[in-house]
């Protein structure tokens, strides 16, 4: 018999590892060898935990919802903040995390859309979720920013959450090859002095 | 000795099926034996022309760029219709293209960024390079169309052209997740009724 916790330490292991890796080189150009090379655990491990790599990669995207999901719990909860603020410091934080990474890397939802989405429906049906769970959130905010009078009473929230995301993908693509904050930046001036200014 | 025109075709044709495989799967995904097959080239054929993989993968961004330059001409050309109403169509002229594409693939150029940014500064460099060509074409017509008074006077047109990038790129990242035209049409409706209205 499996000891579960140790079982699901394994489990979560190689998710986490995994999920940094693909984070950085794509999911085609990751192979499991190097995932379990570096959790340290024989291949045996994996065919235990996954299916194959595709249910591996779609259990990674669960990984980065429950990551993006404990990111805006401070955006969403904290609500001794006027709600665009509090968009703003999710937005900055973001932009910190990103020149700690040296501008690498970008949203691993963003990404993993671009590269699997016309290869795999199973991933692209997982991360048209994901995106949707994203947008979720922004609207949430938005909605509140209307309700304070923050923003135009006229706003569709979530078409602009989803031209947030939009921008925000593009943005992150852009400062991967300029390698400086700029494209970020030019993101949250946009959104925050036009398309949310009254 | 070898019959220039004929090494010229052989190499054009490699760039051309290689960049038409790369758009739809990705670069590190796609094999240089399935290009040369499709291509119906040997082995040889591609080290005669090409150094290695990146140095084909550089000169299928060349490929993409001369692409994208051909695409922009009327737009920056035809200057008998006013500037926004060719950057309209311009955009309009993609939507449709995507439509018939089944909403796959997206931009070369931003997926390409994604992809190997990070991996290959040589990539990186001229990945930059192509965005910032991108950001031009746009200025231009943003400017013609400030000087026509179609836009706000105080809006810097190279700024306004890389949030337009920037939320494109993402629009499409988007539609190759719903497999519809809804992203692009909300990109549409962002920059052309809210950003680029005075």
């Amino acid at each position: 018999m499996i000891d579960e916790r140790g079982s699901t330490g394994t489990r979560e292991r190689i998710i986490k590892t995994g999920a940094d890796i693909i984070h950085r080189k794509g999911f085609n150009n990751t192979g499991i060898k190097e995932i379990l090379d570096e959790v340290g655990v024989p291949k045996g491990s994996f065919y235990f935990y996954f299916k194959n790599k595709e249910d591996f990669g779609l259990q990674v995207v669960d990984h980065f919802n429950r990551q993006f999901e404990g990111m805006t719990r401070e955006m969403l909860e904290n609500t001794s903040s006027p709600p665009l603020a509090r968009l703003q410091r999710f937005f900055k934080w973001f932009m910190d995390f990103f020149t700690s990474a040296g501008f690498t890397c970008g949203c691993p939802v963003g990404n993993l859309s671009q590269e699997m989405a016309d290869l795999s429906p199973a991933f692209r049906e997982k991360l048209q979720e994901a995106i949707d769970r994203m947008a979720d959130a922004y609207s949430t905010v938005l909605l509140e920013a209307r309700e304070a009078g923050e923003v135009s009473p006229e706003m569709d929230v979530k078409e602009t959450a989803y031209f947030i995301i939009a921008g925000w993908h593009g943005a992150l693509i852009r400062m991967k090859v300029t390698k400086n904050i700029e494209p970020l930046e030019n993101h949250y001036r946009f959104v925050f002095e036009h398309l949310l200014s009254k």
